[in-house]
């Protein structure tokens, strides 16, 4: 091989995301012609609300759209730390509220912050598979253990303990996470935060989907300890997917080296998409993005049971977000071969397990509600013809 | 300590921003009532221009800010492609042009592509900050090779074959530089990249500033080989700086684990700035890039004599950019106090020269051209009549 084309190791490790190339798949079909029920996209199907796009156009009016502070602006952290306290009760610092270049961004400080080479990070397995290529990409190890419907799919303060060992740096949680839809209790929240803190090391949770809560009123664990970096996103409840911008909560003391890493590694984060954010924090964003939660709300309330009804085993109840994982391995073969057979004889496109883990990938398959109930339901329909025609196994 | 107080070796050595200091400095002069000069801001003073703004709103109309593909929106890529042809007379495929959140993530991409952990990549010492530091966050080892006006301030194949060790991965260029200003000869890069080429390596050229060169038609480093890795951005000659945006040029049978990386680095660039860009390929934004890329010119060639009557050592007349870089060693004290003195004295700011490495920072200073020809105007006559009253060394 020439020298020339060698890559860094990480690069093999890092597994590209199979959910294109059941994209990939699903659009040829659709340029032959046939429908497709896309069940398989990873963002809301709605838009930017309105008042967020009325300010980012009186953002390009204002001009100047020049570098801002690395930590973000001002007022934008201010209302982020005001948000915190009108919606979850809990009081924050501006200081601690760092705007990111999406929630990538804010992932990628807080391990280029925290892990040494070989150092681990603890995760869970089906989790967000970027999670564990970042710990990757910084040299770091990211340690998957393995969950499963016993625990939510979700790390426990016993997993954690189980697994820490002299090199463990700290454990990643998501709640809601992807793919499950799943929340960590709250009072498991507060053993892992102990458990974690009893062993020096970081506890980093990811709330992006917390906003889109559907059992009671959800709680962040900003709640439990100064100590937590809490990772959060305006892509998902806020709908604005495409202006690439989250926020990250760190411990006060850790903020000037994040401000430090934050100049060198990317400068600042989009100046209109945080004037447009800006507009997340009114009245006005609120009715129209708590309307369309209760939406994904109805929407996961027809389609897990319907879901259920076809044989798809889902022995937690998702409570957030806007995906179900789902043991598939009741039809017969494993879920990469289950994923394109349904897509070719249905249209109905969906991510096999293989994207999240190592754990039982073979056996589930993710499915999305980020489009209209009509089209759920469509969905249903076409698999509830098509799944009796398969062979027993 | 604290053992929750542990930082990743790493965060040690990166340095802050040593400009934002004086920045601070300077601001709290002008909070007080005092006039400041800045000739230490490192980004245009031009506004993004009038059709980039005007897509920018043309863009939010459209509705739609969802994620775009990792690699760009497809006619952007096609645009960038085009450019190539017209300004450099150089033929590149649109598949190899890999839109990024800012010229930041093309250099992220490149290195998380091409440097496993102890892998060494040879730097011009002075040179831009934050390169050495995505090389140190990613565990490789950047290796700053001091480089005076016997080079342009620049590497040489010369330098490099000195240098290269078992370890190292390749060479980092940046021409124009920033701080130094001055370019790398033609007859010189076809040498470097024969030489890097030669012992198996990787050449990473930053042509950022290409657009903004003063002597004669700037070529880019693309002709020379398809090898060869070039990062560019949005942000200085378009000026779009606040919009995040760059792109990487790429060998071809790299894109696809360079696409693998950014969908888990940072998933897309930012939409809005993507749309808007395409703007930026239109004779209306070449004529008003160009006017100003004119006036860039007209502002060098008054401070490059004006700094030197006063004392200032600039051995290479800088070519392209928007920086010169002094040898302030005749004024009898180290750069850091020098520029914190200026400041103080006469309320012009500049920077030190310990923002841009370890070879005799303390004898340099940057200035930089980004504001309008009075004012470096005024920043000279203000200098002029505070040097005279330093003590002789």
């Amino acid at each position: 091989m020439d020298a020339r084309s060698k890559t860094a190791a990480r690069v093999h490790e890092i597994a590209p995301f199979h959910v294109m190339e059941v994209q990939t798949a699903a659009r040829t079909l659709e340029a032959a012609g046939r429908s497709v029920i896309h069940m398989e996209i990873g963002e809301p199907d709605f838009p930017t609300p309105e008042p967020v796009m009325a300010a980012a156009l009186a953002g390009i009016a204002g001009g100047g759209i020049y570098y801002t502070s690395a930590l973000g602006l001002p007022e934008l952290r201010r209302a982020i730390a005001g948000y915190y306290d009108a919606r979850y009760g809990t009081a924050i610092a501006p200081e601690r509220i760092i705007v990111t270049a999406g929630s990538s961004a804010a992932l990628l400080l807080t391990l280029a912050l925290l892990v040494n080479r070989d150092d681990q990070i603890l995760l869970a397995d089906p989790g967000y598979p970027c999670n564990r290529h970042f710990v990757r990409t910084l040299e770091g190890e990211a340690v998957g253990i393995a969950v499963g419907p016993e625990s939510n799919y979700q790390l426990t303060a016993d997993l954690i303990a189980q697994h820490w060992t002299p090199r463990t740096r700290g454990a990643l949680i998501a709640s809601p996470s992807n793919p499950t839809g799943t929340t960590v209790p709250w009072g498991e929240m507060e053993s892992i935060a102990l458990a974690v803190a009893a062993r020096g090391g970081a506890l980093i949770v990811d709330e992006i989907y917390l906003g889109l809560s559907y059992a009671g009123q959800p709680r962040t664990a900003l709640a439990l300890s100064d100590e937590i970096f809490v990772i959060s996103s305006f892509s998902k409840y806020f709908n604005m997917t495409g202006w690439r911008l989250g926020w990250l909560v760190a411990p006060e003391r850790h903020v000037r080296d994040i401000e430090k890493l934050a100049q060198n590694l990317y400068i600042s984060p989009a100046t209109l998409s945080q004037r447009a954010a800006l507009a997340c924090f009114t009245g006005e964003t609120h009715a129209i993005v708590e309307a369309r939660r209760d939406e994904f709300r109805a929407r996961r309330d027809f389609l897990v049971p319907a879901l259920r009804e076809l044989g798809f085993g889902i022995p937690v109840t998702p409570t957030g977000g806007f995906f179900i994982y789902t043991d598939c391995s009741g039809f017969g073969m494993d879920s990469e071969r289950f994923a394109l057979e349904a897509l070719n004889a249905t249209g109905v496109a969906f991510t096999p397990g293989i994207d999240f883990g190592r754990h039982r990938p073979e056996a589930h398959v993710r499915f999305a509600y980020t489009i209209a109930r009509p089209l759920l339901e469509e969905g249903v329909h076409r698999l509830a013809r098509w799944l009796p025609t398969l062979r027993p196994q």
